[in-house]
């Protein structure tokens, strides 16, 4: 976790009391349902929840502990008995320490990926805005780097609000993966401690049962979790790619908001550069690394072993910071983005109206000339403009092989913008329902 | 592609014959889509099916062709119109090459996912009949591989069967993301094809219509592709890990069937190795390394660049081939798998009781005793048979302090395998919904 | 293995025939050096190599008993009995498989290294030639996209020859990383077979001998081996990225050799793409994903499990063989690349002097300015260029506070290109030693 | 960075205080070279280091002023002018801020590296005397899991500390791959600060000069260098999953130092878990995930984009921390392994002397019987001590084929260990050099 790109909000969750807190409320709400079917006495059950339930949990006293113990569950347990007294001898019976771990692992993706879900609408909102301002912004479409034919910039933000809303919907099936509790005992067998109490505890916390936790939640769950992170993520590399290649300086179409005050650079005045987007890159590439240790977490020993648990103190917290962060940071870039419109006017006159190309290759083969013939046609004053500059269409219009098939009175409508946009409110349907 | 992990029927999907098989379909498809519209003739439509459809087209001579214009597409059309004659002129119109390749990409991968779910509902099959069989062999459960508590070996496959059946959905939401087509033309604003002529074709290939392609299908697709399968590998790889263990020569509870005439080492007669669960083990590895490239794909370059095309020109055919080799042959071990009762018992019985160690630490909690003493009074008792043998029944009755709270003849019940089954019929419940 | 990104020389290494070669060879030369002890006779060890030097090895058949033995070692060991006859029985006398696999393994990576040394060196000879050619060939630098100072276009090819100089560097270690052989016996042991006969062995290879072979060569030379790849790879796409911005519409300052007949769309006939580039920035994804399964092989169990052979059977050949393409095809690009001087020139003025800020603030303090100041006094007027166009050296002209430091006919030889290019011969030298 | 597998010596060297330390030193040095060049008053100089080198740089002031200017370079020079006073501004002089940036991660890289080289040694040491120890402890060789032949501990030890010679060596590779300095000024042309102003730079702080610097020193130096540390964790991993194996309940041969009040479980007072060496399994992942994203940092844009900079601030700290954690727990748990001869022997025994099957098909060749006669009657008779239990002796003299070339008088002597320790001081010899 990195302090700089850490939002408060997220931090809290995985912070060592909200951590003790859980455990408490995971343990305590066990002994509810222990004390329904008789097993901890009524009295022993409300005063751990009476006496818990403030509770300040000492990380420091825990460590002390656990530095003899050598087992964090162990060491709460013992801390928790100092706070509530000799009722504490019913907390934990029958469970074992992954049933507390892997639920208040649970618990906390859970509200984790709510937070992403806010980050992510923020995006979803701010991208729709400037796709309806910007519907009808002609630009060019660039393919290879290369100026291939027009859009417009709200068809390109359109794109992106449907790989967002894909984006979400992968962070919802996520959630679900990982919205699942276990309460079945040392190896699964419910040995020790009744199906019901796992039931009660999953709905008390908004999880579901696992159907058959060894001594652990399996592990394919969280790889499924954090390779949906890593989706997410080169989604929003990709938006924040796009920026930076509009903002270059040739380019210059589009800009992230530069504020007052702000140095672009400790030895150049004059630079202004797309850092927050090439930090989104970055941060992309750190959320992205979790996916493959999340992978080899899965194929633990028998009924578990302890390896994946270093990787998830690492990547749980890391991960769902990072995106959390790029989230908020991606939302605010497009709000706040500044949009030259006379430069992707600019741009798109910038090769002689190459980018009508293709529409001049159909309309000569229409004419009966053969699609090969066609192509030859239209490269080879294509090539004129790349080379010499000058308009495509004047080109065209000096080669008699040309105008043999198409005179130059036929050419010329085949040059207007409006033929590039004509299915913009088709696809606008599509994306945004209207 | 690795031939010997390759089922010559996902071969056949990643055939060059089979790519240009449904090229022509698309280009056919679509070329009767326009003939509707009246973009086409009618005839020429039809004459395209009729001399394409039992075309044989030639690889050879297509990268003859290749070699001039350095773009596979257009070597196919130039091939095709050998073939199909002047009507040719009338195909591709308003396409571009990738509509033709990502639709044709998302053919391939529908059908090798198709492939892939009869892999999945073998091993399942597999894992569901043995683990009925063994539904109450009773066998150790194990975490960090010490000897935890009872289960049963059913109980161990049952959790495999959930996971598989994770692992099946995961591969439905996959098979989801990327049945997708698009035919929108060069940046994606339908200028030159109408859209309509998108839904007929996908119609047709069973296919819908990319929301906003740009020039091609979006890269988050393929990247959440890639990743599913990585992760089903990664509970492909557990599964096989397990039965590695269970065959190691000190536990021996399992075994690969060895068949006769097989030879297990050049040069140890004596070898019966599970060679082919460590096989597995690899081919994981394999599938999952593909989800890092596939996540790198996402982000190409304004409406597109070709970096990804290598990528899965590498990993589209490979992974799939491989995760549907692995699926075969992981059924095949679990249904020819050879299982050791016997020694499945002699291993519980080996620690001279000590599985049930949780038992009697509750039963001593339940006599009144804390928690931390009674911990305390199981562990030093515990230790002595790891340090001495013995059995725990023996050292703990001979241990006053135990004693004073269970007598001898209270702590023998707590040593029955009964007690450890009781809600075996639960979990199956949960698995198999019966 | 792609065949489109494959290099017959390459190919062959990773051939059956040429694998069973090297099996033969090692067989081979060991029974010369177990004659040399007297354990094999040296009619029998002579015998050997005379039939089998020149026989023809039938994978065919080799795959036949294969099906039966499921053990590829034995399959051919059965074959070379079939060719060579009696004799034969003396083959593989106390070697274990491995012993032939692996140092067969490290014959075929050492060859296919001595062949990315040939690419490798090709790339280098090509940045040497046109960073000279272009050595005083000015240009815009740019940090972030955004133009920063002046640089030359060979300046930037020397960063880059100096890159692959560490390239070459890191192949070379990873050369001696896997050059090694193993033949130690079934555990490493040498209980059943010389330590002599692995000197023997290696000293024909080319080898040395690994110093502690479990059954195995550890494999954490081959991850080493592969990681080494994997950041060549990277370096290979970072200059194929660096061509691909050159070549964007709106920069065009070079571009990939455009052929004749070549055809950069098959919609828009118009189009020259950077496709060559592109394709290595995927080229570079695929050598890169083997780095992680190629560590993932490192911890293998005990003396050795199977798992990594799946893994290597791809990676090995896939990696080298597009790592191979890759390096040619880049240094045809490099060698070809059409470079525009007067593109880079007018890019260059394109901000009407900006690129000077810098020396314009150093300027400022020496004359007395603190840096704080300067910096605001300078980055207004650099704003005003963003924002209206115009020259800096106009806009700074006409503020009273910059004048009132340094007038204009001071500020006027701030604006000359030499100031930038006055250390090109140091870096030079560094590169090229000249 | 997780607290936890945090050593206090490696946090300190990623400290901000040490890091605006560093960044003082750099260009308190560079004033001094700028001073020799009569850049930069001599007094000037010296009031920089006199005023600074004591100075608390207060990371809160910076943060506070990093709010404004956005640029964290800026912010500390403006705070180091708050302390230095007018004299700062001969600071930072033709710098630009990756000019500092990248040298002081240099520094701390290479500080970071001498750490890992001391427990590197650590391990080393470990290794080398445990291994001296049990040089002659006999133990079965396991490949597949399954015995094999007769081995050493020692011997196992001993191919340990090869392994980690060679890890050993890969840092120092990577050492020297990293310890570089750049002060080449805002595209790397030196237009603004002199050559000699690095090279003084890079000597005072034990760093060579990058040869062509653009803006930053080039990140495949960085991705040579994670690489190099994911290749040392895959060896961490091989050790710790080693020792995980042979704690393993059946299997028992060694076992971590389990402390007095240790508690093996929470719910199972039996338990003795290999959780160290489970921990360093997962340790192993996290170093390795770094190796992608730094690979994914090289391909920066043109003279340099900031993509690689938040992922650095991740991997950076977190790999080096993670990993020397891990080498000192790994020293601690081979320094303190607790080996159990008795069960090494007594599972060596433990398959009735299968494991010399190959011994027994060596000496039928040698009698005359073919390789493939010779395997056939050891694998019957083997599997006969597989299926039924009993001696291999036995079986095999049982066998008139077997006796008819060898009598059991001539079968005896095969079954002595000397027979596979007669070479382990030639390795001994090889590893330690004694």
């Amino acid at each position: 976790m990195i302090p700089r790109y850490t939002r408060p909000e997220m931090d809290a969750i995985w912070s060592q009391e909200t951590k003790y807190k859980i455990w408490f409320e995971i343990e305590a709400h066990a002994a509810t349902a222990m004390a329904r079917l008789g097993i901890v006495p009524e009295e022993a059950a409300a005063i751990i929840w009476e006496k818990g339930k403030d509770a300040k949990f000492s990380p420091e006293r825990i460590d002390e502990i656990e530095a003899v113990t050598k087992h964090d569950v162990i060491a709460f347990l013992t801390h928790l008995a100092e706070l509530v007294g000799p009722e504490a001898r019913f907390v934990h019976q029958g469970l074992t320490s992954s049933d507390i771990l892997d639920t208040c692992f649970s618990v906390q993706l859970v509200r984790a990926t709510d937070l992403l879900m806010e980050g992510m609408d923020r995006v979803l909102a701010a991208l729709e805005t400037r796709a309806k301002e910007h519907k009808f912004t002609p630009m060019v479409g660039r393919s290879h780097g290369i100026h291939a034919e027009p859009i417009t910039f709200g068809l390109k933000l359109a794109g992106f609000h449907a790989e967002f809303q894909r984006a979400k919907k992968r962070l919802e099936t996520a959630r679900e993966e990982i919205a699942v509790c276990a309460l079945s005992g040392a190896v699964g067998t419910f040995a020790n401690v009744d199906p019901s109490v796992e039931e009660y505890v999953g709905e008390q916390l908004g999880l579901s049962p696992e159907p058959v936790s060894t001594q652990v939640i399996p592990r394919d769950r969280h790889a499924a979790y954090f390779a949906a992170l890593g989706v997410i993520a080169s989604s929003v590399e990709r938006l924040a790619t796009e920026i930076r290649h509009l903002q270059r300086t040739e380019v210059r179409e589009a800009e992230e908001f530069f504020s007052k005050g702000q140095k672009g650079s400790s030895a150049m005045p004059h630079k202004r550069n797309p850092v927050l987007t090439e930090n989104l890159t970055g941060l992309a590439r750190l959320v992205r690394m979790a996916v493959v240790p999340a992978m080899e977490n899965v194929a633990l020993w028998h009924e578990r072993d302890i390896s994946h648990s270093s990787v998830e103190r690492g990547i749980g917290p890391d991960s769902t910071i990072h995106l959390d962060f790029a989230l908020h940071r991606l939302a605010g870039v497009v709000e706040k983005l500044v949009v030259y419109e006379d430069a992707m006017q600019k741009n798109l006159d910038h090769l002689g109206g190459l980018v009508n190309s293709q529409r001049v290759l159909l309309a000569l083969t229409q004419a009966g000339v053969s699609r090969e013939d066609a192509y030859v046609l239209v490269q080879r004053n294509a090539m004129k403009v790349w080379a010499e500059g000058g308009m495509l269409l004047d080109h065209l219009s000096a080669d008699p092989e040309v105008t043999a098939a198409l005179p130059r009175e036929q050419l010329e409508p085949l040059f207007d913008i409006g033929y590039h946009t004509k299915h913009v409110d088709t696809v606008f349907k599509r994306v945004f329902g209207e």
